[in-house]
């Protein structure tokens, strides 16, 4: 039942939204690539714990690096408020009904800043495990969350999404006991989407995977710098 | 920025397929009063215990009431197999890249059933917190459940499900101590979106609330069946 009830002239202008939203996201990751600011894009379902991640790595991040961050939501400027307690950048982009951030809004909130003074550019998507599959923003990493509450079938249900990431993060992992998360149900799944896909798991409550996770990003970031300047 | 990028042309397209669903979903809720059956659309985030509940409710109404249940997913059929464990019959919508079930769906799907043989219908919609809020269903009660690990801020970010919602059902409250749900803060939030909204707290786990929510069904739909027959 793909697609139902859309006639040929909605998916031919969806069409062009998309190749239009295609072609800002290239433009943006030019400027990125100049600038030597390195992006991560964050995905997941409505609380996965994408915020708490996020105020904790950029308060991490910014004792050795300039940190910024975008964070989409439909209402509320609650999760920017959030955010700003790491000292970092921190702008919200409210979308009002819809369900994805796009490379126009990540342009327009740009531009009161200095890119040359960014190092680690965080952009926390509208919580929504379907719409922001389609959206490039630029980035350099997607990544999609998943926490251990929400049962060990989603990776299959969101195969989308799921294959437009580049990493996976496994957050609330000290509640996996509480919860009964199986573990071997969950990679299963995971890689039956998207085999061999990079993955972490974490916790912000005990620290488990956080520093290995700053690790990976800064290593990511070095080998980016070092690909721009050849 | 809302609506953003979508010329005048796409908005307009979106409004008759709205309103196509209107009318289409006016239909099915005559043939389902006409027949006497009650349908309750269950709306939430991924992972915040839809199908784990509604097996336990289609299990213990089963015994006294012909249920029955649709599911929507983007992908698998997980969840039908899993909801077919109460001995309902069940039937998997799978929307390929749509986040959302349409009244349109629902028809298609009900046609090899006998409706006069239905006294509880459930909808499970794709877990979307954005996507649902529009689609009429044909339903009598909008249910959106939130999980105690999605923190407590979810009613205030997706308003417009939770207005578009009859009630509000609390999921995996034997949880709430160990994620340090804080019940105030929740209530705040749900109250400010939604002020005098019903709610319930339930826990698959301990049990906690499944009488309660049954005998409130069987309530409501006695009332439907009184007010279907005057």
């Amino acid at each position: 039942m793909k697609e139902i009830m859309l006639n040929p002239r909605v998916v031919e202008i969806r069409q062009n939204v998309l190749k239009k939203n295609d072609i800002l996201a290239r433009e943006l990751r030019k400027h990125f690539q100049e600038a030597g600011v390195y992006v991560v894009n964050l995905v997941s379902s409505p609380g996965a714990g994408k915020t708490t991640l996020l105020t904790e790595m950029l308060t991490r991040l910014g004792k050795r690096h300039n940190v910024a961050a975008l964070v989409g939501d439909l209402a509320t400027e609650n999760d920017a408020k959030r955010l700003s307690q790491s000292g970092a950048k921190v702008r919200q982009i409210t979308t009002g009904t819809v369900c994805h951030l796009e490379a126009d809004m990540i342009k327009r909130s740009l531009e009161a800043w200095d890119l040359e003074n960014i190092d680690f550019l965080f952009i926390e998507n509208v919580g929504n495990l379907v719409c922001p599959a389609s959206y490039d923003l630029g980035e350099n990493l997607r990544v999609i969350l998943f926490s251990v509450t929400e049962g060990e079938d989603k990776p299959m249900k969101y195969p989308t999404l799921v294959n437009s990431a580049d990493m996976a993060v496994i957050t609330k992992i000290d509640l996996a006991e509480a919860v009964g998360f199986q573990r071997d149900l969950f990679y299963e799944a995971l890689n039956e989407v998207r085999p061999g896909i990079p993955f972490l798991e974490v916790s912000v409550r005990t620290g488990e995977g956080i520093n290995e996770w700053i690790s990976r990003l800064e290593a990511d970031k070095e080998a980016f710098d070092k690909a721009v300047s050849s």
